[in-house]
């Protein structure tokens, strides 16, 4: 078993809960993977080429799930890393990778997972991503993460993303094709504080006949921060997709949504809502009305919102 | 009384209902001002700078309406033009300015229209503009409006257009900027067929406080045509928004929608809806059910949509 030290600790319980050393996993700390193990059905290899790993999940894989946390706590780093998911024809997987940067120093530290998912037929893939940031350093703490998804006939692939704080500046780039048949579920979540900045771009293409997306984001801008919100379908067959952007707006924030949808097939069904505002004030009423400050009551409301 | 012939007569039946050589009117044929008229409240100037008028509106106008067709019937040519709308504090008018193209030649016909309002306090400007393309030849026909409106406080501004059909290519471009307590309604409709392609980018800023803009816009794609659709609403005050994008899928059509929503202040509350797709089958079968063909049944459906 190796040592985890206490600050990798502190970010693990944040961004990977229930993460152990056993079954299948692999822990990035600094650049290094510091431990990692196999399972029956799921195998991790170290990249010969470039930083990273190939996760290989074969099609008896049912239920399981893999661990692939990265921590970065030290100041002035910058860690690119590939990872590649190899998803076997009916395999059934849950991944969940977290990343979490401490930084207590003044330089900016930055991590930016690139990571590409190529999922066989009558798959079942639900990936999740904890964002965080911590520590009492003016340095920066980025992440700009990139994710390829390829969904084969048939897949169903849920990508769960939360930012949960402290990351001062984030790009993500999202892009998706779909082949016939297949699902896809997105829900994203980020809040941002202070001078933060958070955007996000995604491109899911509808290639396939009978593919269907449901996109989710929902934000909450504090501070002076800022954030702008992407997504793209794109209809190549009989497809259908529905996003929905809800943000709410605090304090001195900017938020702008710019959802994109375009049909190029007549059986694409696309739908888009988007809707930016301020805190519902009724519920903010009836929370102080139970005894609740104004700031317990809009945290019970943000936390409601993004849960 | 000016001679109208025939061409021109019949391009003005389908973009200018209601038109005739008395009140406020400035009949525009081929680039040249052919017959224009004053009432007591409106007055029109030729500019000596460019082409194009100025339109003098003053604050004692009460539901008066004026005219401004434009008619293009000569294949291979450009005609530019500036007009100027100064509409004084408290007026109340009607101004209809359509536009349309008789091209029976090989060559290109294009009419650039760009209008700028300045519109005063308390006042209510109602704009309607028709865009319309016919003739045998092989000539494009082209219409790249520009449209530039500053809404004074309090007033209300509705602008109302549609491209009935036959118009080779558009690219319109619309700026509002609106003061405290001003109101925009907008109703865009867009027909494309054929290889016809269309454009429409909206920018709505929303800077004074109780601003409130509604932006609804409709369209139909039929053919191998192609639509794109970017309004922006932003919002810098206290204020409210709600932008609709609803498009009609057919044939081998391909729709496109990027609006874009941004918040700015924490009292704005702004939405937007988009759906693309294509025709909706219960109405479709129940038209037919009634005795009409699918061609008549579309059309019945098609009209009601984008009236």
């Amino acid at each position: 078993m190796a040592q985890i030290n206490e600050t990798t600790q502190g970010v693990l319980d944040q961004i990977s809960e229930g993460f152990a050393q056993k079954g299948a996993y692999n822990l990035r700390q600094n650049g290094v993977s510091i431990c990692h193990g196999d399972s029956e059905h799921i195998k991790i290899r170290k990249k010969e080429d470039k930083p990273g790993i190939d996760i290989l999940i074969d099609g008896d894989t049912k239920g399981e799930r893999v661990f692939i946390p990265v921590v970065v706590s030290v100041s002035g780093m910058t860690d690119l890393v590939y990872n590649d998911f190899y998803i076997a024809d009916g395999a059934d997987v849950t991944i969940v990778a977290g990343c979490g940067i401490h930084n207590s120093g003044c330089n900016e530290s930055r991590h930016d997972g690139i990571h590409t998912f190529h999922v066989g037929k009558n798959a079942n893939v639900h990936y999740e991503e904890k964002h965080y940031g911590e520590g009492n350093g003016t340095g920066s703490r980025i992440l700009n993460p990139v994710t390829n998804i390829e969904v084969g006939e048939n897949s169903v692939f849920t990508l769960d993303t939360v930012q949960i704080k402290g990351v001062d500046s984030t790009v993500r780039n999202t892009n998706v094709s779909m082949e016939a048949g297949s699902k896809l579920y997105v829900i994203e979540r980020i809040m941002t504080d202070g001078k933060q900045h958070a955007e996000s771009n995604m491109e899911v293409c509808m290639n396939g006949s009978g593919s269907s997306a449901q996109i989710v984001s929902r934000s909450v801008g504090k501070g002076e921060s800022s954030q702008v919100f992407h997504p793209k379908a794109v209809g190549n067959a009989k497809c259908h997709a529905h996003i929905q952007c809800d943000s709410i707006i605090m304090d001195h924030a900017r938020v702008g949504s710019i959802p994109e949808i375009q049909a190029n097939h007549v059986d694409a069904a696309i739908v888009h809502e988007a809707a930016i505002g301020r805190i519902n004030d009724e519920q903010l009423l009836k929370l102080r009305t139970l005894g609740m400050t104004e700031a317990e009551a809009e945290n019970v409301i943000i936390e409601n919102f993004l849960s």
